[in-house]
């Protein structure tokens, strides 16, 4: 992650995380380890995936002990396997047992997105279409589930409802009609704002073409009205596609030649990948 | 959930998710509905599965409009069928459109999580097992998520780092061996604390079981080690089962007859329960 | 202002002011008010401008009597004149005392930056080209200010750093030159972003339109140059006109028939609009 | 600024304003800078004035990037020319292009106030009469502008509304003439505060010294009724004069020989010192 | 207490001691309270003394509970005597249980203070010597301590290192002398800010008077030398007497008839006021 | 304390007591030292007693000198003495007289808690009971103060609301009785948490060990009643003793054979111990 955004925005999300985890005291490990010294922690692999959050991961330890050190093995993005050793965290024992969970909580959470996300990316490669992620991201975690994103292969969608604009059905119902929404838009928002528009059939894209949406986004269309619609929008504004696209129908989506595909999955219902933390050692 | 930690807990963490969405200003929104206007939407299930996180639904948009009003026409832990119109939000059109994506996204992991801990749970109903939670959880989500395994029919393990001592492999190094383990942490930790090992081997086991724990975990056995397990320990400490336990492999943990079996899957692996805002309209 | 953001961004931020102003006691109010009674003061027009931020305004006093009422005799972006009453605001005596400060701080600056900037706005009325504002604003600030430029007849630029690409000098040289930099940016930002680069000469332009730039920025040019620029792109891109823009220097830039200009000056540079609350009265 | 007051009060500001500016990521900064790379740019002046606020500028940097540091040719409070080169700022590439702007915008505003307090200040060299301050501030910038108001020249009146009173119209209507109000801040103020009294007419001007206030401010009065009210006070309080004083109307009070000349124009409408930073320089 | 300070400063402090005692949830009460239900509780007296901290106490309950109310039987500063029923609370049973130990926490210590307080001060009833406090409270209580110092009757000294000076010991050395001191004060403090010096010897205290400050603390002198400290000061300066002054020995100091005698027994010893929630009722 | 509880839990909160005592400038010091200079400071004890506190009392520096060095002769729980010299204190002079006044208050009153507890649980030396503390903490010191029981001596009870169950009085008047409160603790409880019922009468006390009470609490009974309490009990809970337990009347308590004996006074009542910072050497 750009190491401003983990300083700006990621570090105090992992200091909650980390209050949330030791609201007074960590009893076992203030327990078994009263005094200081220094050890190590190996971090293992119990699946094969890619690896993503390292720096998030260091981080957390960081936090409770700033001499914390990751050795990693591995690099930001890399595919691992069953059993390999990653990385060797050094810091103070009772960092390491204290922030454990929450690194490990992060860090198998981007992991698992990446992971996802790769397998989904693979499918477009060489292709025109480029795979984009949404706003369907956990609560509290957009920074680190879009970072993941990127990791895993696919691109970021707008960041927000302040960075984008997307008028979606229910805007369109509000403003009554997407003439009038484009419109609207338009008057308003930052001129450096494309404006995108979500339809769902053949005569709201054309209204959206028409009414100057730099984007169009085709919701949950099946395969011929895509192709129809691609051909009435003809390259006057980019197109994407959206709609429960997940790991397993999204190969039907290649073919269609369009900018992007969208996809909530890779961030709302990616698993984890199983990382363990294994073999602490004190070194003094 | 809990009024007092609704307000306390969750409150705080909804507005922050309102903030990482809307960073100055709803573009979208903003445009379309430059006045005050008085609107409902519907809530609709798109796929089978338990509510859960009604509550913290409304929130999110009372936190932009404190007259938004949800009239649902179902309960927490209610099965919801894909189609069902599960309730109507009333509230200003603004935060009707702002607040949309930010409580979908609570309340489609909750249900997810109620979801999944739903179909877990039946495999041990009639049984003297419960199943728990762990603390696996999402960052900054751990009350919503434990929440939500409640819903589902399991229970909670500790809530955090503080509230319990569990003494893992980590710690029983860190300590030089389990008696060592917990005779310091029953020097140290407030009486009102059980004490829980977790044990590898049968060795382990009967370790722990003489040093005095109050509850034993068997993490990772085979189910023939389980079973000599809970022999040796026979009674004198309450035993839980751990380790990579899920909806595909739990069905064979219910006839040991332990206390408890532990499944981080419940809340890092659920997938998220489809539920979607649709029709708005505007009353006024 | 968009009462959502009123409530999510401007809230907490009115908050910290009246924190400024009273860190454990307004020992004055105190001493003279020990007991609740409502009141009401005038706010009066001590200049001729635009009004700008009477949300704001109410929303100061609110925050330490919710009780308190603004009756308002203008709307936000009237013109107001010197001596001329403009609400009354009305409150228990304790807050109207304590928040006065506060509150006129706010709507003084708010009204300073609608004034000047109706007055800038005012030259390029009737004309294709859209004043703009910049980030230059004060820090904390930008919330109030952006707005109050909308007020005043202007447009917004990016809002920050996040949610628009502008290469400067600063960035083409770190990227090695504007068309590295597009290409990077092409790669890395959002698809939903327009990307803007600024340009200091002709052939900084014509590398900027031939990389695909969106919007091309001339920066500190002279007008034959700017004339020369424009011709040069033609129509590809859209065109923004800045560099020390401000109520003096931007008739000369009417003519060009940009698409933007862009002054630091409507947010860094306004004078306050002076305005009072007078006539305290006990209405109990 | 006082490095205690820099880092209890300034630093959580500024640190605000960078998450203001930067509510994801910095996508241009990204986009061309992916890697870690020390850089340097210089400071430098595009108008004559006086620079404050150096300290400021560089916490913005270092908030980014720890190891950051100014390389400053002038010190606080220096006059500088247009043109000159004020100092070099060295950090990693992506930290000065990221803050670049937060830290410009304080630097801007503070040296504007040094500048336009400089030369006010300058009237009154050599009198017995002291230039100070109001709480006309800007929300959440009061520490900064005091402290610019400080380096140009002039003095500060009381930080907030705890910690000095100060009797206005409202406050002596509030409490039912100014008698009554210091007897009432008298018995209710700690006893380490100085009495201020703001009076519009000589009766009151009589009733507050006669009341004991410790301070008496003769409030938009003209020049003969304040003469007329300093020989009636005589010696007997300390005397302000306040009332719409700026740079064009302040050589008027210098030869009252009153205590002190307050003037809200310092902080409210000082136009900022236009700042530029440029020459960025990869250095390794 | 002020109902802005109570606002402002009191409610985030009590919002936070709230936290501090519901890290997740009140285990207790959600068991045997799952639902809503109106109750009321009675609020005792367990020893004689004064009450303070009313208000505080209902905000504790109101922050978990809007509606809470009480209904007092006493006032603010009230004698009370053991086994009087003061007040019921009336609140959500679940708000009455969750909340009482804060409440109390808070009222408990604000009454003990009170009651030390107006004990102590009852010894300089009559003379010409008020009893202040000091910067010797509990961290984050001022607010509470200082209210319930003048709840007794005493008077409050400044409430922090910004609002008042005061030269220490300490200050003395780094300054290099009193007279060196006063005189950086004077020209650095805004003019607002009366100047005490603490003094240890009557040759401290001739350089005092002399430097011009405005208060004289004699510290931890013996009676005699403190009568001749106060004869050569001889009324150029007020007069403060201070060091570990406490109920048992004040009462030597009231008849050197010193402006002030300030105690910090009064908010770091004074014991609590033992007080207590009894009788539960559910009301529906 | 634990370094990670230092760093999470008590480092904002010694944060904001100094900004409680600094809300602007330290206007003494800022006077008397414009400069950076390093200092030393000597920390003298002024009374007997148990030190406590040492960590706290540096970090108060550090946060406003990060390189603050305590170089102490004394450690935690250290018996000191009158005029004893405990530390030196290095840092900033700055520095030293601006976190003095907070750094001691945390000093004083953990130090004060040390010693009163250390009188009190050397009552129960080498008896079979342990002298345990309460809730009944200072609001926002918890932290501090179950630090400084553990360091006189004792052992903390539960932390907070959310980590122990107690069934008190108005829990059991809520739940309609000991055996209802009780198994509905049980359904709802994490099952790492004991159960503990507080009783007033032999007949509770029997009602609560028949219901499976983990702990019974004997609230404010006699002696004679405890004693038949204990014998009805007979083993098949844990029993604790409470009820205005304090220096004075502890020792009666000692032969009962309890397992604990809680008392609210070790953190409601006890005085501080008097420490002093004298002799401020300035050493460059």
């Amino acid at each position: 992650m750009n190491p401003i955004t983990l300083k700006l925005q990621a570090e105090p999300l992992v200091r909650m995380a980390l209050e949330e985890d030791i609201t007074s005291e960590d009893v076992s490990t203030a327990s078994v380890m009263p005094h200081a010294a220094r050890g190590e922690v190996r971090l293992i692999a119990k699946q094969d995936g890619v690896i993503c959050g390292l720096d998030v991961f260091e981080l957390a330890f960081q936090l409770l002990d700033p001499t914390a050190e990751l050795h990693a093995c591995v690099s930001e993005g890399d595919e691992v396997h069953t059993g390999q050793e990653l990385a060797v965290m050094e810091a103070d024992v009772r960092a390491l047992l204290s922030a454990e969970r929450v690194a490990l909580n992060y860090l198998q959470r981007m992991s698992g997105i990446a992971t996802y996300t790769r397998k989904m990316a693979a499918l477009f490669a060489g292709s025109r279409t480029q795979l984009v992620d949404t706003r369907k991201t956990t609560p509290n975690m957009r920074v680190f589930e879009k970072e993941a994103v990127r990791v895993g292969g696919a691109g970021n969608h707008r960041y927000n409802l302040s960075d984008g604009v997307m008028l979606k059905d229910n805007h369109i119902d509000a403003a009554g009609g997407i003439t009038a929404a484009v419109k609207a838009a338009r008057a308003h928002a930052p001129f450096v704002r494309k404006i995108e528009v979500e339809v769902e059939t053949l005569a709201m894209a054309r209204e959206a073409v028409e009414a100057g949406a730099d984007i169009i986004m085709l919701d949950n269309m099946d395969l011929d009205t895509m192709r129809e619609a691609i051909a009435l929008i003809n390259g006057r504004a980019e197109v994407e596609v959206s709609g429960n696209v997940n790991a397993e129908n999204a190969a039907a989506l290649v073919g269609l030649g369009v900018d992007y595909v969208s996809s909530g999955a890779l961030t709302h219902s990616a698993p984890i990948l199983d990382l363990s933390l294994k073999h602490l050692k004190v070194l003094e």
